[in-house]
C-alpha cells in the first residue's frame, strides 16, 4: 500500500439545486478525494485555506488519518464557490467565485511528500500543477483534472502538462473543448495522440469511459433516483480511482485501471446522493462492498460470445 | 422461433448531418426494425407505401425473407420525412413531414398475422397502435414505441396502450416528457406505476437502461468514432431486441430482456455508422458476433464481490 498525494482545493460553497439549497458548506476537489481515497490507502493533502477554515472541517479529514501537513493556513478568507443546477443536473451554473487565499497558492511539498508515488492534481492552474510535478521523486503514476478556464486561457501549458502526466481525468464538456471534438470516442483517440497514455472521461448519471492503449472500458453511472448535489461527483471519482489504485501499490495495469473506475463510479454515487461532502463522508468499505454487489448484477449478463 | 410482426412506417428520409446529405433515401421504423429483427427471427410487416415506392426497396425486405403480404400499397406519395443533426448528434431537428398515404393509414392484419405472438408497435399513433392490440389472438409479448408529438397530443390514449403492453422502447426525451421527471431512473419507476411491467430507455451514445420488476439493467453504446446518421438507431434497437426474444419462443425472463437490449444496442451501432438503413442492411450473424465478443470486453471487468 503507497500513500497518495492530492494537490487542490479547500473551500467552502454555497449550493442551490431543485432539492434546496445550502450555504457555505465545506467543499473543494481535495476535500472530496481525500474523504474517498482515505477509505483504501493514507493520504497527504497539499493546498490552502483562510483563517475562516472551520475547525471541525480541519478534524473531519484528520479522523480518516489524512495527513494535514501540507495544509497551509495563511491570513485572509477560503476560496469560496456559489453555484446552482436547474434541469438535469449534468452541469452545474457559476454563480460567483471568490479565489481569495488560493489565488497565491503556491503548492509546496513537504519533504516526506516528495517521494509520494500515487499522485492526483485536481483541477488548478496548470502551472502549478506542472511545478508539483518537478517537486516529485519517485512517481509511479500520476493523474490531472483541469477544467474549461484553464483549457481556455492556458491551452499550451496545460497540453504540456497532459503529455507529462499517466492519466488525465476530466469530464465530457472538457474533453469536448480540449479535442474540438464533439465525438468523446475519438476525442480520447485524439488525447492520447497529444501525450497522455490513458483517459478517463467522467458522464456524470451516463458514468465514464476510460481509454488507454487502444482498449475501451465504459460503464454507467449507479441508478440513483434523487440527485441532490452533484458537486463533486468528478473529484469523488478520481478519490476511489486513485485509492484503489495506490492500494495496490504498483504501476497500474489496464485491469486495474478498470477496476479502480468502477470503484470511482461507485462512491460518486454516495457524493449526488447529498449535499457537499456529507455523502462520501457516510461511506464505509462494508457498505461500498455491499453496493458494488448490487451495481454487478446491473451491469452483468450479457448474451455468451 | 416465433413469428414478429411489426407495425410501422416505411418512408422516404432527407437527411443531413455534420457528415453529409443524403435525399429521398429508404426509412421508416419498420424498416429499420425488420432489418435487425429479420437477422434471428421470420419478420411480419405491415405498413403503407405509396405508388412512388422503389422495387428495390421492397425487394430489400423480401431477400430477407421478410413477410410482405401486410404491406398496403395505395394511391399518392410515400411518408416523407426531413431531418438534420447538428452538434451532438443525439437529437434530430425536423425540417419537414409529408405523411402522405401515412395519414389515412388503418393498420389491418392479413388472417395469419393475427396469431403472432412477438408484437413491436413502432410510433404510430396510439388509438391505432391500440386497434392493433385489439386484432391479436395469442399475444406473448407485446413491445410500443411513441413520440414527442403523441404524449402532447393523445396522453390519455398513449397511457391507456402502456398499460396494456409488455415493454415500452422509448429514448430519454419521450422517457421524461411522458412522467414529467427529469431523472431517468425515476422516470423508469413512475412508468411501471402507469402499468406497463418493463421499460427500455435508449440513451444515444449512452447505450440504454432497462427497468422491470424493480431491477435495472444499463450499459452504454458500443463506441463509434464517426456517427454518420443516428435515424433509426432506435428501432434498429428494438428489431435486434424482439428479434432476440421471439428466436427464444417463449415468455422473456429478466435475462432473457438483458441479453435482447445487448443485441438491440450493438445493432443499432451499425446503423449509425452509415446513411439510413445501409448499416443494418449489411450485418451479418458472424459479424454481430464478433462485435459482441469486442463489447463484451469492453464492459466487463468489475472488481470482484
Amino acid at each position: 500500500m503507497s500513500s497518495i498525494l492530492v494537490v487542490g482545493s479547500l473551500g467552502y460553497d454555497t449550493i442551490t439545486t431543485p432539492l434546496g439549497r445550502r450555504e457555505g458548506i465545506l467543499g473543494g476537489s481535495a476535500n472530496y478525494f481525500s474523504l474517498a481515497s482515505s477509505l483504501f490507502s493514507p493520504v497527504r493533502i497539499v493546498g490552502v485555506v483562510g483563517e475562516d477554515y472551520r475547525a471541525e472541517d480541519l478534524a473531519l479529514l484528520e479522523a480518516r488519518t489524512i495527513d494535514t501537513k501540507g495544509l497551509q493556513r495563511v491570513p485572509g478568507k477560503t476560496f469560496f464557490w456559489e453555484g446552482r443546477y436547474e434541469g438535469d443536473m449534468n452541469e452545474a451554473i457559476t454563480v460567483e467565485t471568490q479565489l481569495n487565499v488560493f489565488e497565491k497558492f503556491k503548492p509546496s511539498l513537504p519533504e516526506d511528500y516528495k517521494s509520494s508515488e500515487f499522485v492526483f492534481l485536481a483541477n488548478i492552474d496548470p502551472e502549478l500543477q506542472m511545478d508539483v510535478l518537478s517537486q516529485l521523486s519517485s512517481r509511479v503514476f500520476v493523474g490531472a483534472d483541469t477544467m474549461n478556464f484553464w483549457i481556455g486561457s492556458k491551452r499550451e501549458e496545460l497540453e504540456k502538462l497532459i503529455s507529462k502526466v499517466d492519466i488525465l481525468l476530466i469530464n465530457e464538456g472538457e474533453c469536448s473543448q480540449l479535442t474540438k471534438s464533439v465525438n468523446t470516442v475519438q476525442a480520447v483517440k485524439t488525447l492520447t495522440e497529444m501525450g497522455v497514455s490513458a483517459v478517463v472521461v467522467k458522464r456524470g448519471e451516463y458514468g465514464f469511459m476510460l481509454y488507454s492503449e487502444g482498449q475501451f472500458f465504459m460503464l454507467p453511472a449507479y441508478p440513483v433516483a434523487e440527485v441532490i448535489d452533484p458537486t463533486g461527483a468528478g473529484d469523488t471519482f478520481a478519490g476511489g480511482f486513485f485509492g484503489y489504485l495506490s492500494s495496490l501499490g504498483v504501476k497500474p495495469t489496464f485491469e486495474n485501471l478498470k477496476e479502480a473506475c468502477v470503484y470511482g463510479c461507485l462512491l460518486a454515487s454516495y457524493t449526488v446522493q447529498d449535499f457537499g461532502v456529507a455523502g462520501v463522508a457516510r461511506v464505509t468499505k462494508p457498505e461500498l462492498s455491499s453496493r458494488l454487489t448490487s451495481y454487478s448484477k446491473m451491469v452483468s449478463g450479457l448474451p455468451k460470445v
